[in-house]
């Protein structure tokens, strides 16, 4: 089975997040207002080949936690979508 | 009205990605198989203020467009999901 995956990596609350502070910083005097809370993380998506949901979920929690993302600093969403057999 | 508002900026296909061709480089060796197409991303969240739906869309269509994309070499994805009146 493929699937299509998006791992969304986000800096997990308290930690400092300088690139989004300097976004809503920037924006009202860009003429953007009602903008708050502005966070930046990263996505990666790509596709993977496993024999079954589970075993990819599986896969896809462990690259994160080990590769994709530093949990001492960052969360990680995984999201799979099966897209061919 | 209250969105939040999740903004995915992607590479354009086409564009060269060299973080995602080293992480794709370097699964098979750390123990990853399976894995294709890796392609790294940024993802912006924050909460918008608005009138309706209409006008937060277009706000921040605008603010993808111009500040926090690089339309040339750069896709963007936006969700809004209404959390507040």
């Amino acid at each position: 089975m493929v699937f299509d995956v998006v791992v969304e990596v986000t800096l997990r609350p308290g930690i400092a997040d300088p690139q989004g502070a300097t976004i809503e910083r920037a924006l009202p005097a860009l003429g953007f207002d009602g903008v708050s809370g502005v966070a930046v993380g990263k996505s990666i998506r790509f596709s993977l080949e496993s024999t079954d949901e589970a075993a990819a979920r599986a896969e896809v929690e462990d690259l994160c936690g080990r590769f994709l993302s530093n949990p001492v600093i960052e969360d990680s969403a995984v999201s799979l979508t099966r897209v061919g057999s």
